[in-house]
């Protein structure tokens, strides 16, 4: 705490003193006076855009902020187009001040781009996750990284909560019974489930988990989670979850294993074979966190086996999903487009973060400190 | 209750007086020493049966009771066959003592099929509702009719709760571009909400609608519940819902309105075109109940016009659904066939239920009392 107070103290008087051209060598952690570059990445909405006023996730409705930034003499690009080398982002990568990028259609922040981006001072999350960013090259770089903390947490537990009910009732065959024209009670009804006294376990129980497992106290299920920390006794006592430390011991126990953890060093792969033979047959997994977390051809082959009796989530490796993603094609799977942290009050509160961060960053003022991922070249501890 | 008594005490002298045939004028109203003749009628698993020991739902599981039925020198007739003159249900219809059916597969018994139900003494509901049965025949003829109360109110809970986050939060668009290859979040943002925050009304705060409204608690909804009477105050207050006297007065406060109320002859057709005028443009309608409750084109044309902003559910008027039933081919629907009350949790419980009335039944006891729909030839209160 002593030392981010030292450091802003430091940043607040070099950005004063400072003007805003950058140089390879020296970025600025804080914008000085005058017009910046800002770029945002948003998925297109197309005939979608007009559709609601709130739609602001878009790049049509680019967070509702067009107006604000210009009238502030801000240069404002916002786009789609991110891949490749003739792509309308890397035309701007050379001068751009600030990027803002959303994990629902994730630009890849590579080091190369950085290299290239010799204005960059600030990458910004619309939503939360920031593991399309090279953070060890940002860091290297001495730039700053945030995301709107908290602003879709809700949004992606409640997904969460629906998802392992699609997957323990056995919605999707019903519903492509009805499309199809059929009534087949005993093809959903042999293995459909109720929640209520079944195994729940979350690896990983940080803002997202705690908020499911409140959720999921009235169900009257058996809750357990893994995670580096115990919860605060009095919330574990109020949800009735039990704290499992060795993660491989708790997946044997689980009926429904949720996957709540950010994608690290750490976490790439680990649900790889070894590790999916270690859950119970039939288990259903829900994962709304990352796809990189899993083995791809490892849950596909688990869902063939029938070892996974069910897979949902709206995450992907890559992303957008190709078209010949496995996972589309496997059996039992309940997946979507990345959605779950993008719906409309979702967008409204990511909005919001991002414009407020934009002000501080103008203003020379620090972030809500939960915001950073990397402050300044240093990574948050958790990201270490 | 003293009535009750009375009448239990009654009907046991009676019973134990009386030899075991039938006449159309005396019928027995608690089984006497003897052979009966029991008919279940279930839906047929024919491939599925096989892919799990509890699926005891099916005809081919037929509750897991004709063991025990049959060392007692009872006759077990079970078919899926029920529609026709010709059907293999109404070959017994004449000779049957005691019929057990489904919701799910609803043998429909007129008065037409009572009248020539000679034998008949007891009409049990695997399930919870008997709106497939002719009540007010059912009475005249001095039959008794009951369900197993409870055994499936958990199961229809946690599905009306999944719908309405599957509605809510737009799920099904983005599934179906999974499966054709697509990826446009765009799609599937422009509508999708948060659960938290918005209003939810249920129509009928029975048991289903209390389990409900006890899950919804952790979403931080504003719950209204409209009812005959208000729930007890401690729950009430435990929930947080609110008490609304009037229906029609609640519904246009309603982003999500959920039905839980029995069919009778007071809720047929009670959402019509004029009271889905009254509910908010875009509500979000879940409906578990009964088809019949709702008027079926009102329905589709307000689905047509976005009035409804999407409706789900598992009931449908009549069941099962033809292949033509203008429900399966609406906007926005997110309709299953009827099974949220057959999971293989809620089989386990009402054939335990059967089977512990049934028990009864040969040994001339009481059925617990909230089973009955029609005490020998008395409807019981909310059916009147």
């Amino acid at each position: 705490m002593a030392m981010k107070q030292a450091a802003t103290a430091a940043i607040r008087a070099f950005s004063s003193s400072v003007a805003s051209q950058s140089s390879p060598l020296v970025r600025h952690l804080h914008a000085s006076a005058g017009s910046k570059k800002i770029v945002g990445v948003f998925y297109k909405a197309n005939e979608y855009a007009a559709m609601n006023p709130n739609f602001v996730g878009c790049v049509e409705g680019s967070l509702g902020i067009r107006e604000w930034l210009e009238s502030q003499g801000h240069q404002y690009i916002v786009t789609d187009d991110k891949e490749g080398l003739n792509c309308e982002l890397e035309k701007h990568i050379p001068d751009l001040h600030v990027l803002i990028t959303t994990p629902f259609h994730p630009a890849y922040v590579t080091a190369e781009r950085i290299k290239k981006a010799k204005n960059l001072e600030l990458l910004l999350t619309a939503g939360i996750g920031s593991d399309h960013v090279d953070l060890n090259a940002a860091a290297a770089a001495g730039l700053t990284v945030a995301e709107v903390t908290g602003s879709n947490v809700v949004s992606v537990a409640e997904d969460e909560l629906m998802r392992i009910l699609i997957l323990v009732r056995n919605f999707l065959p019903g519903h492509h019974q009805v499309i199809k024209g059929e009534w087949n009670v005993a093809g959903i009804a042999h293995r459909a489930y109720d929640l209520e006294g079944k195994t729940i376990g979350t690896v990983g129980a940080g803002r997202i988990g705690k908020l499911l497992l409140q959720r999921l106290k009235p169900f009257n299920c058996n809750l357990l989670y893994h995670d580096r920390l115990k919860i605060d006794p009095e919330l574990e006592k109020q949800i009735g979850a039990k704290f499992e430390e060795d993660m491989d011991a708790m997946l044997p126990k689980c009926d429904v294993l949720v996957i709540n953890t950010p994608l690290t060093d750490k976490t790439r792969g680990l649900f790889n074979k070894e590790r999916i033979a270690k859950c119970k047959k039939g288990v259903l997994i829900v994962n709304n966190a990352r796809g990189a977390i899993m083995d791809t051809e490892a849950v596909v082959d688990a869902c063939n086996s029938g070892h996974i009796g069910g897979y949902s989530g709206d995450v992907w490796n890559p992303q957008p999903a190709p078209k010949d993603h496995p996972w589309r094609y496997m059996p039992n799977q309940a997946m979507t487009p990345h959605i779950s942290g993008t719906t409309i009050d979702a967008q409204l509160r990511y909005a919001a973060g991002v414009k407020d961060m934009l002000d501080r960053y103008f203003k020379g003022q620090d972030f809500p400190a939960q915001n950073y991922i990397v402050k300044e070249g240093e990574l948050a501890p958790q990201y270490r």
